[in-house]
């Protein structure tokens, strides 16, 4: 069986993503491999995710005594209370830490059973299937895992790294268009910020990947993860280098919070839009040139996504966003910390760049003049 | 001021324990150093810590922004809804991860607080001001978080390492005399595990720990925590060697769970009476010799400890125990991972001796016959 393989190793823990097509065989294998004492395993799977993959799970694992979990991935269900079921479920079923929790599902669904798993007897052996190209090529990588809160997304969680990533492509075959464009953001970010290479070649690429060529598709997950493993790795639990993984992040957060997460504006179409609106912010800072801005903007132009930024480019909404910009849980104080685009394949360093809130209303205004 | 500082250093975390009597004042200079960016303060303390102490930190702590939260510390209230509670508590606030979150009490408060900033926004800062003697000989050490649920203590947490432990021998001079055993259970049982020499200073000076004479109660908490430290520093996340530290607690455990953790039988009892069971199985099973048992015996002999095994060693009362050592989460089937004694400082390594629950039954017998 053809797959990539990208290892993870940090002081404390060492976990393999593993990405191809088609490649679910492989799991009974890499367990061995990976977690040798199990014997339950937890399988908790998004009520989305095509029957017959649990089929094909449930026949390739038989040899363990497995417990199927399903439930409806959203974001209002990615609470504390979920994650609480998911443990007393584990618990009334008697799994011990060597036994296996396995996620199955797309970035929602990791993160919450990420938690779960982590707070579960203090940790106990957790595989990553993501079955959505966000999760693939962003959530299923770095060992954040968290649910949200009244206050907002991921406030509560947990920095807990998986045994095992497994991203089959095959998962995507059926995945709306909307959510293809979601787990593209994320790519395109990962070049922007560090891989002026792989820009280049997503200039030419990206219709490939967002219509499914099998062979485009692997590399661009392939490429996503090792850029964000790479960063990550330098920095597991968030004291600095990770946050320039935040990108575009900080106004995307806004955009989704102030429209309540409403399912008009996916996660990934505000990312799109908070990529543009920060990159026109290092424009008008003069920290990267107008020509890195024209070439991200091209790339949407020639891929059918500026839609994603028309909407939330006007001054009115930005001077909107303002108040949501606020609590965003790596700021340290009144004004916000933003990861500015130096040159594309370059960003600024995290803490460089406060930026007050008075400033941005007063940029605002030029931001929506572009 | 005069106070003992013991250094942790693993790959990701470094802290210090510092121990001493009347040591409050230092803690500004503590913060300053392990978390300058401290804006905001939230206190989590127990409703039974007398009130001057409160009076004192909001003395020592006013240049900071303090939240004061009280709660009734049990193992009742150690639940994933506390910390729930806490945690939306600490987001109302708006906290965030530079912050710190300073726990004052005993063992619960410690346990819950920790878990509560491991989980908020993925782990704030967190100091322990342990005030019971057993939390600041055992709890406080070694990064162990966590809640109880309805299938058992501490089956819900994580691991995670405070910023500083301070321990203040002032807190216990109103310390009841039940709980000056409950912690001195754990320093007698870090002497049987690891240090034959303090082992035998106990045997002259446990009197005087008991009491509370300044000097021997500072040295025995400080050497407990060396010898946690010690163990705990070369197996953070519990893999293997860490379990040596549960010598005593399996059957402890069971005590508590057996009698729903009733008042009547504090942890400390019950780990008293654990040692005593678990080293006169270690003599069945020809690990430790006769008089290994004996010379244990005779320090409970000497300061009245007796009382604390008498009632549990009785045949009838062991076999009870059995169905109630099955659920232990650090077990991995359905035989029991024993820590046992080899001579006094010395244990057999985790996952040796694995006993059936059928041939515990068998021993419980000659068990009750000493």
């Amino acid at each position: 069986m053809k797959y990539r393989e990208i290892r993870y190793k940090d002081t404390l823990n060492k976990y393999s993503v593993i990405i191809g097509d088609n490649i679910l065989s492989i799991l009974p294998k890499k367990i061995e491999e990976c977690c040798p004492k199990t014997q339950k395993i937890a399988l908790i799977i998004d009520g989305k995710v095509p029957k017959k993959f649990k089929k094909i799970l449930s026949i390739k694992l038989k040899k363990y005594k497995l417990f199927f979990l399903s439930f409806k991935a959203s974001e209002k269900n990615k609470t504390i209370k979920t994650a609480s079921f998911f443990v007393s479920k584990l618990l009334s079923k008697n799994l011990n830490r060597s036994d296996l929790v396995i996620a199955v599902g797309g970035g929602i669904t990791g993160d919450l059973v990420g938690f779960v798993a982590s707070i579960f007897k203090r940790g106990i052996n957790f595989i990553n299937i993501p079955t959505t190209l966000l999760a693939q090529v962003d959530a299923s990588i770095g060992g954040k895992s968290g649910v949200n809160s009244f206050a907002g997304k991921n406030l509560i969680g947990s920095f807990y790294q998986p045994t095992l990533v497994l991203s089959d492509s095959s998962f995507l075959k059926t995945l709306p268009k909307k959510e293809m464009i979601c787990g593209y953001a994320e790519i395109l970010k990962h070049a922007i910020i560090k891989d002026k290479k792989f820009f280049n070649w997503l200039k030419i690429n990206t219709q490939k990947v967002l219509s499914r060529e099998p062979k485009e598709l692997i590399y661009a997950i392939n490429k996503s993860c090792e850029i964000k493993m790479d960063v990550v790795n330098r920095d597991v639990n968030e004291k600095s280098l990770r946050m320039i993984l935040n990108f575009g992040h900080t106004f995307a957060h806004a955009i989704e919070v102030k429209n309540n997460y409403s399912a008009n504006i996916t996660h990934g179409e505000a990312v799109l839009s908070g990529i543009i609106l920060v990159t026109r912010l290092s424009h008008i800072l003069k920290i990267c040139k107008k020509n890195d801005l024209t070439e991200i903007v091209e790339i949407y132009n020639k891929n059918n996504l500026s839609y994603t930024f028309k909407n939330f480019s006007k001054r009115n909404f930005i001077s909107k966003l303002i108040p949501f910009l606020e609590n965003d849980k790596k700021n340290n104080d009144d004004k916000i910390n933003f990861i500015l685009l130096k040159k594309i394949g370059k960003t600024t360093m995290p803490n460089k760049n406060k930026i007050s809130l008075n400033a941005i209303k007063k940029y605002s205004k030029i931001m929506a003049q572009y």
